[in-house]
């Protein structure tokens, strides 16, 4: 099982944002939607032990965190439409504080980073890393950015974390989990 | 320098699609668009070396391949939409059988597999190839399917390619680029 939370810093926390136009007035959901795929599919299905949680930090009531659950998710595509259809559903239901079922496997509430840390540890994805391949045992639990970097109340808040890197280039999120879970794949196989 | 084709078994070859529907009436063009950017984009910044030529065999008039030059392309964003909307535009124009340029860095022609082969050697990335960790030199020039395996035309036309596997999970193209990118990124900067 492998968890995957991405900080969305521009993310709408409503139902009202279009799919037509998810990297700009939903504030660049895309990114998050592709980071969702890339945690939950596989070419023809789903990888049943992964969840991906987004923490959305825009307009017009943050922090909101959405979860997406490998094992009960159902009629998730890979088109970025897809989970962004799920999102606006999920962000047009009122939430509290618990998790709120908004379909399969798709679930709300409020509050953001600081609970998820509360509840497990997380490493984070950074560039600046440890090499993941150099690692005998990987955590399970990975914390990433969208297009902007971790601000300074973030920064803070995970200080602690252990770091890994996923390569020596700089990639968009969703590419990074991608990676992260081939190395998996590779150990779960004994390909390594 | 790494070149990537993808064949796109059910694009359309004119430029009537909506942005709207990448997924349904385009074609499954979804699939395409995140092959264009897994091979070209990095987080901030192209992949300059790079090319990914979509060969597309929907209706109206296939096959056409539209080619995307990591060079000379423009405001190319990671969402689909922004690779979608330099296709619909290169399919709009006329072409004849040789490449015509739609926007920078893209450009449109008649023609598909068969002559691509012609005027070049292509690893084909396959589930079942010769795992990518384990070849002391990749070639710089690979061919994969959509969300489709290959016709039995394409496979006669493919079959003495030599064939290259990502890993042990089968995925979606754009995570297989993403894959071999990341090889291909670590020995370039000495990490493997």
């Amino acid at each position: 099982m492998v968890s995957f939370v991405v900080i969305g810093h521009t993310a709408r926390t409503d139902g009202t944002f279009s799919l037509n136009d998810l990297a700009g007035g939903a504030g660049r959901m895309d990114v998050l939607c592709r980071c969702v795929n890339a945690s939950l599919l596989l070419s023809h299905g789903v990888r049943e032990d992964n969840d991906c949680s987004l923490v959305l930090l825009g307009s017009p009531s943050p922090p909101k965190t959405v979860k997406f659950s490998g094992n009960t998710v159902r009629s998730l595509n890979p088109d970025e439409r897809s989970p962004a259809a799920f999102l606006k559903k999920a962000l047009a239901i009122p939430c509290g504080s618990e998790f709120r079922e908004a379909a399969p496997g798709v679930a709300v509430r409020k509050g953001g980073l600081n609970r998820l840390l509360q509840e497990g540890s997380y490493a984070v994805l950074d560039e600046n890393g440890t090499d993941i391949r150099n690692v005998n045992l990987l955590p399970s639990a990975f914390l990433l950015s969208d297009h902007r970097n971790f601000t300074d109340d973030e920064k803070a808040l995970i200080e602690d974390c252990p770091r890994f890197s996923v390569g020596p280039a700089v990639l968009h999120a969703d590419h990074a989990i991608t990676i992260l879970l081939n190395e998996i794949d590779r150990r779960n196989a004994g390909w390594r």
